[in-house]
């Protein structure tokens, strides 16, 4: 781990862009059609000349398009700051670094908490269910709308790992690598288990009201269960007892079932937070994607792996349970038989799932080479020039 | 795993044994009062003359005194019914068999949803918090009751196993043995972190209305989710994917964000399932009971491990993620180092947390091995006779 040194990026604004305008639409996998889709995205770096440069980052499940820098006023850094930017792992002195958020979100993207363009109200459960590969779709419209023709790499950790693998399948002409990190190929019954909880979590709130809250009271407890589960979930029993043991907090006399362990507190914090920036019908629309996630979902498989032209870089955490290695280790296998080229590292970490979040110096080190070696094996050995000094020399 | 034989034990009755009547109280822990007390309890077997021959078998969170047999009129036995019975681990010829409810549940022995004498009201909150230590104190009471001077063994599984380590901690001299089995010697904070997810999601149902919701709507929606994360944390990654993979259960096209997955079935139906069974304010109490539980409440810990007199055999399940394996293996390390007899032995499953409720083959051999070894050194080598040939042989 290693503390984001102050601002590398500098101040950075989120972008928006909108396709599909009436009477245009963006088919959805079910066959419904939305319009128009907005799709929020951030940039760091300059796309170069010859347009071989850029590197287009996904984000996991409740992320946004704000990765890296700092939003005007705010002091806290973008998501993913420590690994973006100059001399960093995406080195924005030599990358052209995208980030887009989801297509179903609430950070600025068309998501159920937008207004349906023939109501003029919010989607609400009126939303049709979207699918990574239609987060995928919209995102391909992005990318084009940016004059990006191939991009040198997508790259995702978590439900991040899931679209760039989709990126890989659906447009594999499109992509010249792929680094999925503690990620999956499908969807574990665990995995979606731990979902299904925490959305009956969600809609046991009465303020939920079948997804119909937007202007009235929000259904703050049951979303802020659904978090602390997936809280649980992000840390590993290690990391817990590192961060929090059995301390206490003291304070005034609690009430009898009050939060009285520092583990406790942390995820009262954590839920009441993500109440304050997350739509819960999001919440809904974007664990379901997850959960229909299946490379299976292609039949057979097989075929729409052999299509893939992209090399991949598969990263597992050791000590992640949620996204355990051996599932980075299938899709390595698979994509292998299927004549892939592609390779799996497990790196040792405590953090549990969270890990890609927090260990950057090995991932520095991975990624900066892998993203050499398809660069000059894809756009020949002429490297997009560091125009500022590597970080790490 | 082995499927349960008919009636091995026939038909049980669960009886009732009260104490600390008025003006006499049951002192607790925290120094408050109670009384009168109520344990429900059943027994299997004979005591023999000598009575030196009694098991106590301890339940997990939301277990209760039916361990063994049927009830009459119903199809489904106790919960150890493949333990405990003629020729089984616990052979009911040898051995006298007693499985108590505890204190704070909600199974016919005093908790939240009891009447307050001084009310004649359901207690509710009011109930002071009782701990581990609390349910054994009371289960000694029981013990005294039928008789029993010494134990020839404490056996229990998760939060029953700490329950028999209390006792060997509480009682030296009363419990010739422990088996404690999936357990900790202390809650670790994931496992804190877990049992606060269930309690905030079954607190945010407004229907429990600050635990008066007796002769009400019961806040059945927010106990239910609390046994779903239960419930994930029972089985394993593994064990899930071979009860349900992804496999989707048809039928009449489902509400966008009903159940889908065969796995949220079953959290649906276990989560429904458990709302007729519980009582929402003692899956408070108890909770909390095993989040406040660690060895190292008392100081120092290994002055009160060096009072053991109890040869312990702790016994963890290689796929067991919510009491790992190497909570097992600390307590027999703490154990010893203060001159406890005590062993560990780690057996392989994929079941999970549920092992111990489902793999009967290995902990078969196991206990009666060790059972027969602690009579005889104990009491000398007249092991309690079989009076029914062995179902192992």
């Amino acid at each position: 781990m290693q503390k984001h040194s102050a601002d590398r990026i500098g101040i950075v604004e989120t972008q928006y862009f909108t396709f599909a305008h009436p009477p245009d639409k963006f088919v959805l996998e079910d066959m419904n059609g939305i319009g128009p889709v907005t799709l929020a995205y951030e940039t760091y770096g300059e796309l170069n000349e010859e347009r071989t440069n850029a590197v287009l980052v996904l984000h996991a499940l409740t992320g946004d398009a704000h990765a890296a820098g700092f939003h005007k006023g705010q002091k806290a850094p973008g998501w993913w700051h420590d690994m973006i930017g100059p001399g960093l792992a995406f080195d924005t002195g030599r990358y052209f670094v995208i980030c887009s958020n989801v297509l179903g979100g609430c950070a600025g993207s068309t998501g159920p908490s937008s207004l349906n363009p023939e109501t003029q109200k919010p989607w609400g459960l009126d939303f049709p269910l979207v699918t990574i590969r239609d987060m995928v779709n919209a995102q391909r419209h992005l990318i084009k709308h940016l004059g990006i023709e191939k991009l040198l790499a997508v790259v995702g950790g978590s439900m991040g790992g899931m679209q760039a693998l989709q990126w890989a399948v659906s447009y594999p002409h499109r992509v010249a690598s792929a680094i999925l990190i503690a990620t999956t190929w499908e969807h574990t019954p665990q995995q979606i288990a731990f979902n299904e909880a925490g959305r009956q979590a969600l809609m046991a709130d009465p303020n939920w009201n079948g997804g119909d809250y937007y202007g009235k009271r929000m259904p703050e407890k049951g979303l802020s269960v659904a978090r602390m589960i997936g809280h649980i979930t992000y840390m590993s029993d290690t990391s817990m007892n590192e961060k929090f043991g059995r301390r206490t907090k003291d304070g005034a006399k609690p009430f009898k079932f009050g939060p009285k362990f520092e583990v406790e507190n942390y995820l009262h914090y954590r839920g009441y937070d993500f109440v304050n920036r997350f739509d819960p019908n999001s919440y809904l629309y974007i664990t379901k994607a997850a959960d229909y996630f299946s490379m299976a979902n292609y039949t057979p498989a097989v075929k729409f792996l052999q299509g893939i032209r992209t090399k991949l870089l598969v990263i597992a955490f050791s000590g992640d349970w949620l996204y355990p290695p051996y599932q980075s280790q299938q899709i390595v296998k698979m994509c292998r038989s299927a004549g892939v080229d592609a390779k799996c590292r497990i790196l040792r970490s405590d953090y549990g799932h969270d890990a890609f979040l927090v260990e950057f110096e090995e991932q520095t080190r991975l990624y900066r080479r892998f993203l050499k070696k398809v660069h000059d094996s894809t756009f020949g050995p002429k490297e997009p020039p560091a125009l500022i000094k590597s970080f790490y020399g």
